[in-house]
């Protein structure tokens, strides 16, 4: 028996999320499906970040334990010959046979993105948030600074969430507004400011490493962030917000589709 | 009666191309719908650009006649509540009653999107041709320079076509292999290299801009110029194909995801 590890990219905009369930489909159950047409076994795969609707990865990790003969090394593109085009095995290899995704220490980074502007981007519409702006971006960066670091994050934490603590550690959050001719999907735009030097155009990436999220954290912070820079919160308030661990203080949970997990790192 | 300008943005995914037509939706025919839903009149908006089915736009234009009263630059955000949110109108206006998107003086740019790489990225499955590679990026660089100026450009028209004169001119071609961080949608990978200099992974934007295209043209330049990359033809047989005026001798017709009209600009 080995144990194979699969990094694996999606597309979330057809799924129900990373985890199996009953109703829909998803991107551990697409996982399984592959495994057991190109294997004959029936296995369920352990993910590292189960990601929620409409939410896209580029980089989750999979491990499964199988009895066949397919090379590690092989798995990806063996697999890939069954999955759907909107999920890829990007690498496969294996691991020692207790490696589990969720029990080893890494650094996640997500992207949240923002699509700025009158008029949505359509090519955008599934890989970010249109907010129509004036967006105040320096009041969005001073108010990310009091992000950084431990805290009990029960105010950035959807009041579903099951974790036995809300402390958590963001390593890094940054905030930069896209410029230049290749923004995201094709596009050809300049940022553009209003006379308060305010974003109106552009888009916005809110990238944030830290070493475990609670649930719909970081969407939680994009959505408080936005607000801030719409004005209707100063960006000190966001320090209130931690202190008062309530769920009610913070800001909105933004749309899943502008998420996507897009690195794991082993530390 | 004014004629009405509107600057449109899609994404072509779900659409069998701008022109409407019997089987299939079209860029055009929910234009059409859209008006009549906010009008009550029936039209048929008049494109500069007939794009094929997948193709995208970020400024294609379309006219219309109406008799409604409402204000000219009110139709983008009237149009776009009934519309699908694959099709936006980006910005609407007056123009003279003659004017005609098709008969006015205008340079057009395209670009065409590679995404290169043993692995397809699943986010850009629609916005990209996947090309494993390797790709040798200066001959592709080379053979661009041969089909810059005015040429008869038979050998990249589809056999299809039925302009008067294949003769056209293009005014500006290059090929950049985007780095960094924000490749295309959401993408934290530098591009790769191998031993011979060859480009392993990564993205790569073809961008032409022209005072008209015939038919699948650009996707034929797109699918040679890859094929130059592959070491299949080298760089100076650009040359010959054009002399050849025989679609046979260039390359294949690029898929046509990879492919999206990104500026009209009047001249």
């Amino acid at each position: 028996m080995r144990r194979i590890l699969l990094i694996v990219a999606y597309d979330g905009t057809n799924y129900h999320g990373w985890q199996i369930q009953d109703n829909g489909d998803t991107i551990e159950g697409e996982l399984n499906k592959a495994i057991n047409r190109l294997t004959g076994e029936r296995v369920e795969v352990i993910g590292a970040s189960r990601t929620d609707s409409g939410v896209h990865g580029l980089c989750n990790r999979a491990v499964f334990d199988t009895e066949s003969t397919v090379p590690a090394d092989k798995f990806a593109v063996a697999l890939n010959s069954f999955l759907p085009d909107d999920i890829r095995v990007r690498e496969s290899k294996e691991v020692v046979a207790d490696w589990h995704p969720r029990k080893c220490a890494t650094h996640k980074t997500y992207e949240y993105k923002i699509d700025c502007g009158e008029v949505a981007n359509p090519m955008l519409r599934n890989y970010a948030w249109h907010v129509r702006g004036p967006l105040d971006v320096n009041a969005m960066k001073e108010a990310l600074t009091f992000l950084i670091g431990e805290h009990d994050f029960t105010s950035f934490c959807s009041v579903n969430g099951t974790a036995l603590t809300n402390v958590r550690t963001i390593i890094d959050i940054s905030l930069e507004v896209i410029s230049g001719t290749y923004n995201g999907v094709l596009e050809n735009v300049e940022p553009g400011y209003d006379e308060k030097g305010r974003l109106i155009s552009g888009q916005l990436v809110i990238r944030i490493t830290g070493t475990g999220f609670l649930y719909n954290m970081v969407r939680i912070i994009a959505g408080t962030l936005v607000h801030v820079g719409m004005g209707r919160f100063a960006a000190e308030d966001v320090k209130s917000m931690l202190d008062a661990m309530d769920r009610t203080k913070a800001g909105p949970t933004a749309p899943p589709q502008g998420l996507t997990l897009v690195k794991i790192e082993d530390v």
